[in-house]
């Protein structure tokens, strides 16, 4: 199957997704991207996210939304903590789950990724949630799919990581109410992060201010002006002033190669401390997509500390799931009873 | 516990099953292989899946029938694609199902199958679904659990694959209606495959007209008239004015024994085309048990083609397996409100 | 993670988790080891037992005391048949289950244990069931945990085992009736089994008369009397007038090294037979935690003879886990419909 999505697997080239995640009343069909999404969808993804975040308080945390609905779990790429959060979404949700990790299964008896997916949808699958090392995937497969079926992009290659963003523009609006007058900063290997480019493409629809992405020389895109944000090699100049941090986990591989000096030379230069973070607003709050490399991408004093709301965005990642599946799903709450 | 079923494992000879799988009233009680089950069982699964196939296309697909019921799927062989069609089936029953790859689990601590079935039945398990290398395997099982458990064969051996073979009947009924005028053609490693053999006694029953197998001389039992078919190693004779053509899969590790071929000299013989299938019938349907090596049993045109059944019989796949599951424990829907 | 459990780790010293185990009104939070408490709790857990026994009798096996509650299985070292108990007793009890083995992932990306448990308790898991292979890891998870969140120790090191404990109290009361005037006799590997040390603590504070433990030296505890038991180094003498024997599942990497002989030897002169048993009382019932090494610890004619409970245990270990769950989380059924 690697032949068949070659073509959208290039790093930062980013299919157009935009057409094919809305049906023909401009509703979310498929979650691919957070590029090319309007504000207004942006932001009832986000109201409804809302809505489920109250029944996370309830003694019974389950709704009946999507009983007897079908959410595959395709993983070609293995992370059970992502897989864990979209089972448990899909089961407050009340839809039966099936999780395939797919490098150890039809994969191995040849069969190719759209005969897997035929099957699947034989099968009645409402839902696939695709984790993919290859770039374009999600996309590729939600453009073959049947029109009952929906795909949600649970992260493909250094392409995008749609949900894991919205969680973030989430917890940073329970915090910040407004983006309007917001200065964001992320840091870390942007060049190569599929968070990174989703976040930037939401924050940039939501209206924020000012982003800026601070990295070594060698993890910084090419052109950060195309994206429409500044870059900073220096973190004290990047981080002056600045409302919401977002860290990127950096990915130990880098450091084998020559793109990155010594754990602990990253660290003195961009892993965050409570000393650094002073140059940033009294009130800003610390992001990262976990899990956490500590004395790394930053020092235990913050990630624990009290600017850090990274469990908080724990804990909305499952709401915003179950806000993502109901709607792609055609299952807005607005209308039913929760 | 090798030992113990060896008796069974010689392929061709197949325990006889049909005393076991019928209670005193004589239901279906276990589910083992299709020889020696009457007509009207079987066209009572039929009817069965019939009622249980407009469930997957209500707005909910899920039926109560049995719920508080524990499925266990017990695996000796692994199959990611059989065990999830039988785990949504149970799902869809609203059914609790345990999961167990057995290769990994119990048999690592050196108990034996019997002790691992007595330890399920003892948690109260209400059915084993089997999964197994050696023929007679579920037999075995079924002979040995207590008078509550129901015993599904997913595949034992070279013996049989029951619930396959059903799903193929049920597919051709939806086509063809009636069985008493059908010619149907069985391609491909007929000496080895439980899915054949199920399928021929299943055919045989339901009063086929003509029963042909075709394959090279070494994949050819050795004295077809026993099993009531005819045999051809002429792919193009075989094909003549059929109703319908299953083809098998081809085990690859076939191949590097003595008894085929290469790849590409089997599909020239016995791979299927759109010019081969025009010496059938214009209405011929075209069946695969899954997964299709494409280009070996047949071209990607025959597979997606208009004569093509074989996603349909993914489909029905589920709702054979719900019927089996619900008449085997006892809970005919036909009593019931779905 | 070693290194922050590592004082808990020496075998025989088991952590005092008595006062963590419970809460403000003195009911079970946490359920981490039999040692300190008292008869009444012991009691109520098996009175809540019973109720949940006759569940598993019904047509429809499940209650809905957990809906809406989420379970994480999370087994640091491998055993389906145990965590296939947790999983069935959690959905029985209507909860939603997820089974992770942190052998397999989030640990190969170097996340803690304790960042694992902050994120899964961010996405609002009710309940921990631990299984680690260091004394005290249940108990150093239980201190850290947030207020809502119930830790069941499934197993940890050397150290205790108290759900196996229950059901085999719980299976002892089912037969004996009372405690008082039990001779109890555990044999096997006293020195390095969990199982022992969470039997003998329920057992001494359920009143029993007399214990018993019987090993070879090099098994036995240097302190028994410190434990409240009396050492047999010689079966005969250990069995004669007991009740209850209770055998020990033999580790068989104790083989290798000089703690034991050779199997046979081992089977000569501590492996359970019919003949043996005769010096016990004549109603003695004869336990085993599973899965049995036949013809080791016992042979054959006495796991499967007139005096083994050992499926009856197995059965009750669904139910036993049933009533610590959702005693642990506050739900007493007495106080619900069943």
């Amino acid at each position: 199957m690697s032949s068949s999505i070659q073509s959208a697997s290039t790093p930062l080239k980013a299919p157009d997704s935009s057409h094919l995640q809305l049906n023909s009343q401009g509703q979310l069909r498929h979650f691919l991207t957070t590029e090319g999404l309007s504000k207004a969808l942006l932001t009832d993804i986000m109201d409804v996210t809302e809505s489920f975040s109250s029944v996370a308080d309830k003694a019974i945390k389950k709704v009946p939304l999507l009983r007897g609905k079908t959410i595959v779990n395709l993983f070609f790429e293995n992370s059970t903590r992502t897989r864990t959060t979209f089972d448990l979404a899909a089961k407050r949700l009340s839809a039966d789950v099936i999780n395939l990790n797919i490098a150890t299964s039809a994969a191995t008896k040849g069969e190719s990724i759209l005969d897997t997916i035929r099957n699947l949808e034989a099968m009645q699958a409402d839902m696939f949630v695709i984790r993919h090392a290859a770039s374009g995937a999600a996309h590729f497969i939600a453009s073959h799919v049947a029109p009952h079926v929906s795909v949600i992009n649970a992260g493909d290659g250094q392409h995008a990581h749609p949900t894991q963003a919205m969680l973030d523009m989430f917890t940073i609006r329970q915090v910040k109410k407004d983006f309007s007058q917001l200065k964001v900063a992320i840091i870390g290997d942007i060049l190569h992060s599929r968070v990174a480019r989703s976040q930037i493409h939401a924050l940039k629809t939501l209206g924020a201010k000012e982003i800026r992405v601070i990295a070594p020389k060698t993890l910084l895109p090419s052109t950060p002006s195309a994206l429409g944000v500044t870059a900073y090699t220096d973190l004290a100049d990047g981080l002056d002033d600045v409302d919401v941090v977002i860290m990127l986990r950096l990915q130990r591989e880098r450091m084998s190669g020559a793109l990155l000096p010594s754990e602990s030379e990253y660290f003195n230069c961009f892993g965050l401390t409570e000393k650094k973070l002073a140059r940033a607003k009294t009130d800003v709050i610390v992001m990262h997509p976990g899990p956490i490399n500590r004395g790394i991408e930053m020092d235990a004093a913050v990630a624990d500390g009290p600017h850090s709301v990274i469990l908080q965005q724990v804990t909305n990642g499952i709401a915003t799931r179950m806000a993502i599946m109901a709607l792609t799903l055609g299952q807005h709450p607005s209308s039913k009873a929760l």
